[in-house]
């Protein structure tokens, strides 16, 4: 495979929010594709996606649909993650997995290109792409902790609906309307598809993302602890998550709480080394009120990081805020990246 | 004024979003009332309230009005507390402040009944009303506290835009309508009305409420910290927090980090207090997906408390929700119950 130019591209999930943001990013940043197949669940065959000139027909994935491909790109959910993977490994595919399915084993790497390009290199098939909510926070945690060391962070999330699909994005436009319209709302999605109760996102707060888990954490809260050790190589460090999904569509944001191991570190030196780190953006100036926000974070592909300051009692402790689109550095473009990076390094051959 | 079985008492900030709630509580309530005025600014004056079975006409509240008057109820923002408080003390009210003008007085006692209520018993004519980010906080922290000790609070909030006032809460209805029709989202009072620039709410986050403090903080989060010491007698305690906007209408969340001082304390520790803590609900299973959410916890008087968890970390460490309607515990129904105290442990008489 190495050497070639152009590669045979499947997109796995294409009718969902991260495959169509994944198709857009494939064009828009002119990735070197021969042949694309775009793949879905039996549901969505037939949806027709134009893709450059051509229009293309979505296929029903199934494990023949992987005979040629080089590269696959996973994201409809982690079913069908762990059904059909493995099976486009086997046909010589490598896979870059957008769900959890993978995210936890010792021999995938779970990679931020900005944070552990390297690992890349020691893949056996399969990359994972880690959680939207962890993604942007070890993309500023990075710099920190190259410079300052980093013993300890508590992060609490606001976490934007469409990271819970499109079926959540009209979930809350209905209850949105039927709240305008004084009538009651009504909830069949949220906060987790298919969990014994759901509760009405619009106008209100949901501190359960994903399902729990038996120490009363939420799988969400669990994949940031766990990727964020994974990512950054220490089982040390102390990482504590809460997470809230909340009535916007587009942009998660978080306030994260850190402390560093080095003495006498500033607040110009945090701002310093984030605004030095590929694929952050720092927006802090409380004088002209400027902070990122989800609104105007959606659409881009950086990292937004802002409202930086110490801690007032603790030394070596920090807070800031991270916004970045869930869609894009959190799914679609972490995942195009990853894939860049396999061929740009020719990491593609499996190990 | 010991003694007196009824009282004259004032509102002012009657037509505003605290004010309606004081004067719906005071019906409710039965409060011993002889006389009410209600009383507003120049431009509201006029206003006709019903209150029992009488239609009152709103007054502009000037020195004058207090004339006679035993109790006032004052939440008209921070400049007229600051212009008309005093005046009202002067002429033999006990004022209770619902802004941030006396807070941090010395003199002034800051409580929150079921936390510090004793405190109250050394007023000078003024009480002051805490922020009503704290007061869901502390209400939830005194029973820990009390029981376990505590070091340190690490606090990142989900504010509801009524906090901001009846103006916000139409700004956000208006801006969820220009949404939903597609149009551009137009913002002028939010984050803070009459700070420079303005951020839509609808489908977004802010991290700003209030103004910013030279120290890179918000005045709310530093209301928040300042607050918390202040009402819980201890100016060693490690208190950080992180104040966030968004787009609800009724209710503040509260994602809380404490690190207690007491060994081998459970999580079923921290039920049981809470439980028998007056004004705390515990609303905590994951199992059946119960926790407290703003849309639950609106138009209700308690505290709720849900997601108690162990940090998975740090021995002493432990996280949770804590979300109490904003307009109610967190500014009118504190502000009756301040009131109702006086009158109950007959405190009124200035010390």
């Amino acid at each position: 495979m190495t050497g070639k130019s152009l590669y045979n591209v499947a997109v796995v999930g294409a009718t969902g929010a991260v495959g169509q943001k994944i198709i857009s990013l494939l064009q828009e940043k002119k990735f070197p594709i021969n042949e694309i197949k775009l793949l879905s669940s039996k549901r969505s065959a037939g949806t027709k996606i134009r893709f450059n000139d051509k229009t293309i027909t979505v296929e029903e994935a199934t494990p023949d649909s992987f005979e040629g491909v080089d590269i696959a790109l996973f994201s409809a959910g982690g079913s069908v993650s762990k059904q059909l993977a493995k099976e486009a490994v086997k046909r010589g595919a490598v896979v870059v997995d957008n769900t959890s399915a993978f995210r936890m084993d010792e021999k995938v790497p779970l990679v931020v290109p900005e944070v552990n390009e390297e690992d890349l290199a020691r893949h056996e098939g399969i990359i994972a792409n880690p959680n939207c909510s962890t993604i942007q926070m070890v993309t500023a945690l990075k710099p920190i902790r190259d410079h300052f060391g980093l013993k300890r962070v508590i992060v609490s999330t606001y976490q934007a609906v469409s990271g819970a699909g499109n079926q959540a994005v009209e979930e809350l436009e209905k209850q949105v309307e039927q709240y305008m319209n004084k009538e009651e709302m009504t909830a069949d999605i949220l906060p987790v598809k298919g969990d014994k109760k759901h509760y009405p996102i619009a106008f209100n707060a949901l501190p359960q993302i994903d399902v729990f888990q038996d120490n009363g954490y939420t799988f969400e809260e669990m994949k940031m602890i766990n990727e964020t050790k994974k990512i950054l190589h220490d089982d040390s460090l102390s990482v504590a998550a809460t997470c809230v999904r909340l009535p916007f569509i587009t942009s998660h944001a978080e306030s994260v709480y850190i402390e560093v191991e080095k003495k006498g570190v500033t607040v110009g030196d945090l701002w310093k080394v984030l605004e030095e780190q590929p694929g952050v953006t720092v927006m802090d100036d409380p004088a002209t009120q400027t902070y990122p926000t989800p609104l105007q974070a959606a659409n881009k592909e950086d990292v937004f990081v802002g409202r930086v300051r110490k801690d007032l009692d603790h030394e070596k402790g920090f807070h800031f805020w991270v916004v970045s689109d869930n869609l894009l550095k959190g799914a679609a473009w972490n995942t195009v990246q990853i894939a860049s990076s396999l061929i740009q390094n020719n990491w593609l051959q499996k190990k």
